[in-house]
């Protein structure tokens, strides 16, 4: 029998876990839910309704194995996913790192409660970066971590500059910097600055008027976001940024760099190259929804991280193909 | 409480798993066991007891949590893991890629007669590499799987040099070649032949009055081998391969190069660049030994395999502490 999904909020990521669904089958789209009114969204699967998200409450969604929660990490989800993993087995991808152990006891609670098992902060960042984190310190506990990000669009940093008095539309790249990431593979085990890091590049639509000399002195100063970065500002026009800027690639490393108690170095690596974030990040969900069903249905309740799943609870194939095929 | 660990084989292996339980506070080596004279193995623990393996039988041996098998996979782990399997929690290395489900089976039923958790196959290649290609094969159900070895001495390989009549000695090393890897990245999903993917070169000492040229005919014609790739001989003395080619170093690329139903290309390049092969693949033991004495604890008997631990598991820290840190 498939794995039936409920896809919660349909933008970028929704869509992609809607796609990234046709690629396994063993799973099914049963139906996605939203905020807004459903006769206003258009969804690319023949069959399948999209209902009001009341109706994942009222009891006339159908029956649904694991609800993939594409909501934002800022408002949704703090509140969406304890709320819904009272009723459902849920995923989310809830990415304020810092934020990450009152969610997770929030949703633990909720999930226990219900007898229902609940993911938080899958995707690739938290996600596979983080596993690959965790390993490199397991298997080199005397080392150093590094994770550089991109290129790829970060959409924070967007959003920041489209607040910015005079902009009509920005997007901005976050870029790693080569000489860092190869001083990190030669074994150095550099200490790197922010600056040493990452610069980032703008792309940035004026409104009629707007004085470009005053937003790019806007932008690079910007705390936090920009002032300790060397940042890039490109103006150019909506057409332009519409035709060259509207793909969402991402990416980046996760390094390990240490010693052996023989003080042999040994460096990991892992990197993602995407040619669209939302369509990876909802693959890794689809996974993972998988993996869900499955400890559920073993009663295994409660909230989860990536680094809770055996790897085998991933795919769907059996130990024996696994073992034959891939060990 | 300390894990307490049992090594099983001193070779090159098993003194990397001695140096690595020194990089984890929570593991303790409690004895080394050999099929040779144990007066003749001299270790680097202080207070450590050196004990014929008939001690892990008669019950002479101290109490182990965990026995680490170093033995060979040719001869020695076909027997080895399912006997000691019956008496002890044990993890091997066994990397004969096509006799691994026989091996898992053997060791299931030995393990789950008595009551032990085994953990077959650990390291980086089976292992690491395995998870990666696992992982890939889940997040990109549709692409191509990648695997590249070296630059790297190859055991096997060199016992195949120095087996040739005239050469006294010999080391081997695997390199991958640079541009199938840059094909691999670029997303083209390049098919490869053997030759594309790697060279050899050989590092060969003669014997005295051996001809030269007949042995590099051998050498660059020995089917399976050495015939299917492009080879380099080169002849030196015994001093400088002592001197510069007695390090072991491994490593190599998995990439998993796929496309999302929405038809955009992702790569995923898991790498490893190794100063000491057999240091690392018991780093990696070590970590994998925390997890088998946990399963163990919670009743989870029988034969595993990487694919079936959660991350988790290999850490130790909590999971309050990993989420904190490391998602």
């Amino acid at each position: 029998m498939s794995t039936r999904i409920g896809i919660m909020g349909y933008g970028n990521l929704g869509k992609g876990v809607e796609l990234a669904i046709r690629q396994n089958d063993d799973m099914e789209l049963v139906g996605v839910f939203t905020r807004r009114d459903p006769s206003t969204v258009t969804i690319c699967t023949e069959g399948v309704p999209v209902m009001n998200a009341a109706a994942l409450e009222d009891g006339s969604a159908p029956a649904i194995d694991v609800l993939i929660l594409c909501g934002g990490s800022a408002t949704d989800l703090p509140e969406m996913t304890p709320k819904y993993a009272a009723l459902y087995n849920v995923i989310d991808s809830f990415d304020t790192h810092a934020k990450i152990p009152d969610h997770f006891a929030a949703v633990d609670a909720a999930a226990k409660a219900a007898g229902t098992t609940a993911l938080i902060s899958a995707g690739w960042d938290p996600g596979l970066f983080s596993l690959n984190r965790l390993f490199g310190n397991c298997f080199l506990p005397e080392g150093s971590d590094y994770t550089f990000w991109g290129k790829g669009i970060s959409q924070g940093h967007s959003d920041a500059i489209r607040r910015i008095e005079g902009v009509a539309d920005a997007k901005q790249y976050t870029i790693p910097i080569d000489s860092a990431l190869e001083a990190v593979r030669s074994g150095e085990n550099p200490e790197l600055t922010t600056r040493e890091k990452h610069t980032r590049e703008c792309f940035v639509v004026l409104e009629e008027g707007a004085d470009a000399a005053k937003v790019a002195e806007e932008i690079v100063t910007m705390p936090n976001y920009f002032d300790a970065y060397d940042t890039t500002v490109h103006f150019i026009s909506q057409e332009e940024l519409d035709a060259e800027h509207s793909a969402m690639p991402h990416g980046g490393f996760v390094l390990r760099s240490g010693k052996t108690a023989g003080d042999k170095t040994c460096i990991i690596e892992y990197s993602l190259k995407l040619d669209s974030n939302p369509e990876f990040t909802a693959s890794v969900l689809v996974a993972y929804a998988r993996a869900i069903a499955r400890l559920n249905a073993e009663g295994s309740i409660g909230a989860k991280s990536v680094f809770d799943i055996a790897p085998a609870y991933l795919s769907p194939f059996d130990g024996d193909y696994l073992r034959a095929h891939m060990l």
